[in-house]
């Protein structure tokens, strides 16, 4: 899976990123096979929720916390894996759920940290896109992200179906019926055709800037955080993600005439509290680009308009130009995206 | 408290920097003050733990996730206060403790996740650095930072009294006696005095550069995080902070020859799963700096060199020489770190 493909530049991650609708619409069929997980864990009533994950899928467990906190109203929190690695914490997790994300399956410390929570007495599910993998074989329960095999050492399907699985999985434990995600395949297909031209343009726009940073509410944190990972991983841009709340606490300072800003607003309460953030790195002349069914209510530089969603899954289409504008980015700087300068596609930590 | 002092610019960060050793030495002995809120917490047994703040004192509540999660061995997440402001989250909180992390104790988001948590059962503690805050008004029990007013807008004194105060609590609900941090006064004065000559060449040496990274793992993630705030608040650097772990899950791509990385080591674990990072950083050529008492056994470009301390209160130690370095980089680079563009030392966000 990591050897190197004989072709253009970027030309799996580009075809990997056009995969994104058929491989969503395939996926949001599968609910009703996520929908038997979810039964056993409604029926083991958890308390608190736990998240374990690293890289991208960090940001598809921040997007599930959200979900967790909202739609099931059970607090939940990101776990810090070194806490049990590192400094060997056993707390007792009797009525934890703990929900796993890795599309490999095979970081050692979710393996480590899986296998002692289910021996603390946590309800472990792992989400993977690697039904064979060591973290399937350490948890009590497993949903498939089934975005079929990765090759570009960038996320991005495996990125866009975890989101999609995670909002099923726990749609279902709340007794939903995936109504949001109906359409899925076909609304990532608008969002991805109607902002080509859009992203290409922001493309020669933002060529040569050295100062980026993201930055979203709410839900939409999380596309914040992944596209500011994408355009570090591909483009090597020191992009940093602020929750728009976080960035007006002082981060704002750093903002200027160079800085580009990529804010992440869609149609809703999230959206909404980002019209102040949007206002504030303007007046101090950062370029900006709205990114979403929001974009056209912001004082941005310029937009990438996305087709309306409901707020909570609004976060699987905002990244689509945003994966998109990474990849055309990395290209416009002379880089190859499919094979970064020292990353492997799967990075084994303890 | 914001007025503009008379006097050379950075004079309020460089005194309130320089007063830490004092105001930590005073905070220690409030130990059995302390103790009486720690009494009341072990008492109602909490079984999970939540902490919600905003900027540096986000940090401080990362470190204070790890206290908990090690030292009381309970599950601890970070809140969301958007799943509460935005999206009216309600979730049952019996059993929970809620830690409010504030220096002043105003900011709107934290008083109204802090009184819905309380009405939803949870035991809520404030900690802050205004005892008659609207924070302490709404929760049930209230710690005292007690690190005196502070004037300059990037937050120094009141982080470390803040890091200091959390884990006198922590280690109060544990039995413990503090004595971890028994001299942190002379730990803190050395840590200072010790490091003035090398921050200064540092500071000579960072002085142009453009991309700065900061990392750390485990209890000294926060203090790159804190770090990094620091740089960007002062020196409007878009320094970026990554955990030691994540970073070598896909950001390592964006180092180069021409990165800064400043790395948080200091003797134990944490500090020794740092190894392989800085070796990483320094194969694709960047500078690093190695920061704290396991510095000297990094492959780094220089070092700052701290005292030997317990690895759970060496972030009280780590970030000091740190506060130093974007202080004099800020100077350097002709800012005025006590009047930072565009912001205000209390920051009101919903």
């Amino acid at each position: 899976m990591t050897e190197h493909l004989p072709g253009a530049a970027g030309q799996s991650m580009s075809a990997e990123i056009a995969a994104q609708p058929e491989v969503l619409a395939a996926s949001a069929l599968r609910h009703s096979e996520i929908a038997e997980v979810a039964r056993v864990v409604s029926a083991r009533r958890p308390r608190f929720a736990l998240l374990a994950a690293r890289g991208s899928s960090d940001h598809a467990a921040t997007y599930a916390k959200y979900l967790i906190e909202v739609l099931l109203q059970l607090p939940a929190g990101l776990v810090s894996p070194s806490a049990t690695t590192l400094y060997g914490a056993r707390p007792d997790l009797s009525d934890v759920l703990v929900i796993s994300v890795s599309q490999s399956g095979g970081s050692p410390d979710l393996v480590e940290v899986t296998e002692v929570a289910r021996g603390q007495g946590a309800l472990t599910v792992a989400v993977t896109n690697t039904p064979d993998s060591p973290l399937n074989a350490v948890a009590e329960l497993a949903v498939d992200i089934g975005a079929g095999p990765e090759v570009a050492v960038a996320a991005t399907k495996t990125y866009t179906a975890t989101l999609l699985s995670l909002y099923l999985l726990i749609d279902a434990v709340r007794g939903g019926k995936a109504e949001a995600v109906r359409d899925i395949g076909a609304l990532a297909a608008s969002a991805l055709d109607d902002t080509e031209e859009q992203v290409a343009e922001s493309v020669r726009r933002l060529r040569f800037v050295e100062r980026v940073l993201t930055t979203g509410r709410g839900y939409s944190s999380a596309s914040a955080s992944e596209a500011a990972l994408k355009l570090a991983e591909t483009s090597y841009l020191a992009a940093r993600a602020y929750s728009g709340a976080d960035l007006l606490h002082g981060p704002v300072a750093a903002v200027d005439e160079e800085t580009a800003v990529l804010a992440v607003t869609s149609k809703g309460n999230g959206g909404a509290a980002m019209v102040d953030v949007v206002k504030a790195v303007r007046e101090r002349g950062a370029d900006v680009l709205a990114v979403g069914s929001a974009a056209g209510e912001m004082d941005a530089s310029s937009r990438l308009m996305l087709p309306d969603s409901s707020e909570e899954v609004a976060p699987i289409l905002e990244i689509l130009p945003l994966q998109r504008l990474a990849l055309g980015l990395a290209l416009a700087r002379g880089g190859d995206p499919d094979n970064p300068r020292g990353l492997r596609k799967v990075t084994k930590t303890r």
